[in-house]
This record gives structure tokens, sequence and C-alpha cells, in this order.
């Protein structure tokens, strides 16, 4: 008998007959003699009607009271969902963050995890019942509603998942696991069975949005077993864990992409010390986040100065270093939103030379021109043409043979 | 500078416009120097529609579970609220009933409040803030969410009114006050500046739906004044309040009237001790309500036991009599649907002879037979065919001169 803590998304719970489903598959869980414990998101398409009732008052409500007026989202699941499991004869009682309690700091909107006082849940999980908790919000000292931020439900249930030292927290979703690429762009992409953290938050964070990047680093601080599977389709999902030395580890997981960067040059600044704090600097005052860096020295002493921003700044960013180039001494600015990212992850990596050339010749087969290059220690990632995105992700796709399972010390 | 406790209802909060409105209303009150505190109900439809959601789940929820759902109605009123008030430049808080905290007992969907903590509250105000609380709601001892049932918003205004010794609580509905009588019925009928609570009850019980009776109790349990005013119309409305020797009292306040009820006459009975406690014994236990009840001793020692209930429970009562009937002695069972019940109210009546037969006798004048007379001490009620219900309630209201404004020493 294990503890298990599950979480379902606005879209599994988005009207009552899902939610009876969902209630079914808890009685299945609680008949396969586990506890359970329950994390819901509010009805999908709630928190919109919500936030759309607040913009008709105000464009810009108090913080405070937005935290009010979303909370009701998931309160109205937790009862519904509490209703549908006594309905099949299953006990079940309902709490709101604030009556779990899960304690957060005051940050009003985005609140941070504090502390969980687990005394009701335990109590409750010993009684037989089924404990339904609303995600996405707590409660701070001085007991004012917080929310945690959209797709706070994730952490709501790592959380309670690591206070109560859960056997597995299982975020169900409308995808049944974490797959090698997008299987839109590649058919033959497999689910993964398991994946490291590390790995994940490199997935997530480069657009594989199934896990909230959050909930993910709070597992992997908290050791949570974690395990995405789909609401809708059955199947053992992917599971999350630690790299483990005996583990069949494949060299790469998967292949992430990220339309979304554009990219920006400085070009010919002359190549002495301080010159990257003086283009970025400008650029971090304006909120501007920068992801890819790059920079080569020349011949001629200049330099070539290049990085990656998300699309939406791009204009702003480019206004900001047409005003530096200038007094930086240097030649220009160009710039390109017709660009991709293309990562390859995988923990593998780490103890294998012989990566990074293997994914540059699978390119350079297909006359694909790299642009910029990053590293880390289990991600190469590179910058094309965006006309390039998909032969690229379905060449390294091949090239790393992904759509094969894992063989014994691949 | 007083202490306004005021009290919004569904209709008044239906949309964010009318929420608007609202803090309009609220935000001059405190111009005029007042410290406020508001309790809101759910938006009109919202507690109706949210019933909808678990009756297409289960047609008998936990009532638990019930109230965890139906309190997020109120909360979302209370959160937008504060943004409308906020948005005005009124610094305002909103609290749930289990903030402030609102302690009940554990009858979930009817729970009564046993005590109101009142610190927060009391910070808020001094601290310069309106106070928005969401009505209808509350927790018990163990922190279970509780709602006091339809209507309740009006309790907790009451209730909160007693607790913080606020100088007025002020129920806001669409009507502008409690009149003599409907003025669908009776044109003329006049707006009352003031009325006892005793009086009160007897018009809320006897129809006129301004008020919820329970707040009614509580406001005179706890001296409380108690004004009703319009929403959407200016004006002083109707104080509630205490008799007091020196008040410019009329005989009558006003005049109420039931269509909702209907009659049932046990013929013949042999008038001996126990007859009255043979019939309504039965009836009584079948959770059938009696409302008036009428004896009277014929010369041959039988007697005609006669009382009303509402027309729904009609049915089943003769159903129940005609078994009865027979093992009493009764010479059978007669019924009349088609009654209404006409009442007059008035403090004053205490003190005053003759309206009775002033009220008979106009009636009389206009061949209006009476099938019932039932007195109490500051109530007169006659139970007349449902065919002379207008006239009889113009012709009282009238007779009475209630459409003139109150003369000193009437």
């Amino acid at each position: 008998m294990a503890l298990i803590v599950q979480k379902y998304g606005g879209t599994s719970v988005a009207n009552p007959e899902r939610i009876e489903h969902v209630a079914g598959k808890v009685a299945a869980t609680r008949a396969q003699g586990h506890d359970v414990v329950v994390v819901v998101s509010a009805m999908a398409g709630e928190t919109d009607r919500l936030i759309g009732l607040a913009k008709e008052i105000t464009p810009r409500p108090s913080p405070r009271e937005l935290d009010v007026l979303l909370s009701t989202g998931e309160q109205v699941t937790i009862a519904l969902l509490s209703m549908a499991l006594e309905k099949r004869g299953v006990p079940a009682r309902s709490y709101t963050g604030g009556q779990v309690r899960i304690l957060t700091d005051n940050a009003h909107n985005k609140a941070r995890i504090l502390e969980i006082d687990d005394a009701r849940v335990r109590a409750d999980l010993e009684a037989g019942r089924v404990v339904v908790v609303a995600g996405f919000q707590g409660v701070d000292r001085e007991g004012n509603i917080t929310t945690l931020g959209r797709g706070g439900s994730d952490t709501t249930a790592v959380a309670l998942a690591a206070a109560l030292g859960a056997d597995e927290c299982q975020i169900f979703t409308d995808v049944d696991g974490v797959y090698t690429t997008d299987p839109r762009v590649v058919p033959e992409a497999r689910r993964l069975d398991r994946i490291t953290f590390e790995e994940m938050l490199e997935l997530a964070s480069l657009g594989s949005k199934v896990l909230q990047i959050r909930s993910v680093e709070f597992a992997g601080k908290y050791r949570v077993p974690l395990r995405v599977l789909s609401t809708f389709q059955e199947g053992p999902g992917t599971l999350i864990t630690y790299e483990e030395p005996d583990m069949e580890q494949p060299l790469i997981s998967g292949i992430a992409f990220n339309r979304d960067e554009a990219k920006l040059t400085v070009l010919g600044v002359p190549d002495r010390p301080g010159i990257a704090a003086g283009i970025l600097g400008p650029i971090s005052e304006a909120n501007i986040e920068v992801d890819m860096i790059v920079q080569n020295v020349a011949e001629d002493g200049t330099t070539d100065f290049t990085f990656t921003v998300h699309r939406n700044d791009f204009e702003r960013a480019r206004e900001i270093l047409e005003q530096v180039a200038p007094k930086l001494g240097a030649r220009g600015v160009d710039g390109d939103t017709r660009i991709v990212k293309v990562s390859l992850v995988g923990v593998g990596m780490r103890s294998h030379a012989g990566i990074a050339s293997r994914m540059f010749a699978a390119l350079a087969r297909e006359n694909i021109n790299i642009q910029m290059i990053s590293t880390s220690e289990i991600k190469i990632s590179v910058v094309v043409d965006e006309r390039y995105l998909e032969l690229a992700v379905r060449t390294l796709h091949d090239a790393f043979e992904l759509s094969e399972p894992p063989r014994e010390g691949d």
C-alpha cells in the first residue's frame, strides 16, 4: 500500500462529466489499496471567466483581491469532486489551501509555499478518506488568501507529496507522458518511460510544456518521484526520477525546440573588457531576458557580440542597442527574428565525448547552417534559420536513433 | 461619525456594473464621515448556477461539500466590490466568513452564528478601510466552511452590526422600504418611515418578503437598529426600531395577506377533551405546519374544528383527516383551497379597544363574509374567500386611513 498524490488540471475537470471520470480514476487507485490525496485546478475556462469579471471593473485589480477572486475556481472543483467521490461510496473531504493549511509568503498572485501543516490530511487518510485539496492557493501568516500563479496546482501537488512523504506524485494532463520530441514534428517520437529531473528541467524550459518548471524544481529539491500521465488514456506515463548509476541511460533523451526567440548582434565592437556589460546592462535594466550569448574575437581587434531574446522583446531590444552601439564604438546592430533554437538534452552526454560533433555532422549533411552554438553539461543548443526547424529536428531524431527504445549500455 | 453596516443582496450586485454602483453608494456613505462595513450576497443567479453543477453530479450532495461550493458565490462578490472601491480610491479589504471569523455551529446548509471575532474588522476600520464581508457563510470550530441557508446574508449583516455595536444596519434591496400593504394591490399604499420589530416580524411572516425573518429576530434580540432601503432609488427607507412610549404611533402599521393557505374543517366532532390533539397529532406527525386554528362549541354537544395549512399540504392533510375523522366520531371532513388570510398589524392596537369591531364593520359594509378569525397582541387575521382579497385589503387600507401619514396621538 502506497500513498499517492494525484493532480488533475483544468482540462481534466472541465465539466461535471469529466469530474465524474476523475472520481472514477481516484476510486480505482484507492481500490488498489492506496491512500490518495487529490489536488485539482479550476475547471477549464473558470479562471479566465473570473479574470474577465475583474477586468470589467478595473484593468489593474488589487493583487490581494484578485487572489480572493481566483481562489474560488479551485474551491468549486474540490467540492464537486468530493461529491462525485461520495456518490461512488468513497469517503472524501475537501480542503481549500487555507484550510490544509498551506502557508505561503505574502507575494499575492505569485506566492511561494513556506510550510504545509499536514495534520488534517493525515487524520483524514487514517480515517480512510480521500483528501481533495484546492491547488494553486494558500494563506499567508495573517490568513490572507494567496495564489501561486498560473500552473501553481502542480506545485501544490509536489509540495503536498513532499510534506506527506508520498511514494509518488502523479500529474495527470492531456498528454500521456514526455516524448523524445514534439510528435507533431516527428511522428516517430517515442514516449520516455523515465527521464531525470535535470533533463525534464531542460526540456520544460525549452518548450515541452508538460509540467510547470517550478514544480519540477520543487520535486527535485525534495526528491519526490514525479509521474506525468494522461487523464483520458490508460498507460504508465513517464516517471521523472534521479540519475541512478545502474540505470539504462541513453546518451540523448530528447530534442527540444523554441520558435519564440530572436537574435541580435552588435557588429564590430572594440574587443576590450567591459564590452559585454556595456551591451547587456541596458537590456537587463529594461527587464528583457536574454537566453543564449555568443562572442567571438575577430582578427582586427573587434568582435561581434550576439545574443537571443524573446521575439516579443526584439523591437525594444533593438532600439536600446541602436542607442548604445555608437557609444561603444561599434559598427552597427543587426537582428533576425526568423530563427529557432534546437537543443539536444541528455544526462548521458556528460560522460560521452563526440555528441556535439555527431550533432553538427548530421546537420551539415542536410546543409543546415548553424548560426549560434551554446552548451551546458546535459544540453547542446544551436540556432538555425526557422525554415530548417522540422528538418533539423527530424535529422537529429534519426541520427541519435531516438525512436528506438534504449539499449543496454548505449 | 457613525459606524454603519450595509448589506447588498444578489440583485444589487448582479453584474460588474451594479457592483460599481454599490461601490459608489458605499463611497458616498464614507464621504459623509462614517465607518462602513459592507456585507454582500452572491451575484444574482450564481448560487443557482452552483447548485446546478452539484445536481449534475448527484441529486443529494453532501451538505459539507455543498457549503464549500456555495460559499464561493459571495467570495467572488467581496473581491469584485473591494476592487471597485479601491478603483475609486477607497481603501478596502475583503473577508470570507471564515476569515472574519464568523463562528457557527456545524449544521451545514443551515448553520447558526455562535460568535464573531471582530478584531480584524475593527483594526481595518481604525486603519481607515472599508471592510467587505461575505454574507451567508461562516466556519465551525473545526474550520469547516458552513452556510446559514438562503437569505443568510441579512443575518450576517445583523450579527456583525450587533458584534461591532454599529449605529445602524442598512439592508439594501430592490424595494425602497416597508409599505402599509402591497402597492400592487393598493396603489395608495404608503412607505412607512418607521416600524417596530414586532410589527416587522408579523408583516414578514405574513408575506411581505422584504427581510429574512431570522435576521429580524436577531436584530430584535441584540437591539440593532435596522433600516430597509433601495439600492436603485435614493430615499430614507424604513427604520425598524423598538416601541418607544413617546413615538408617534399609529394604531395600525400595515396590512399583510397570504394567498398560500388552505382551510380544512372536521365537522361535528363530539366536544370532549383530547379532540384537538386527536386531530392535529397525525397532521404534525406528517410534518405539515398548521397556521390558524379555530374551534367553536355548538349547541348539540358537537363542534366544528377548523385550521389552515399551506396549499401544497392540503391534499395530504385532507387524506389524513379522512382516516382520522371516523375514529373520532366526527360527521365528516370539509376543505377549501380558495381562501386568503388578511391581517391587520400594529403595536398600537394593544392599547386601543375597538380595532377588531372597526375591521369587521368595514368588511361587512362590503358584504365580505368572514370565515375565520384569529388574534394576537398586535395582529388580527381573518380568512375570507379569495375573490375578496383585493376588495378586503383596499377597504381596510381606507378604513384605517393608511395612506395618510400618521398624526400626533392617533
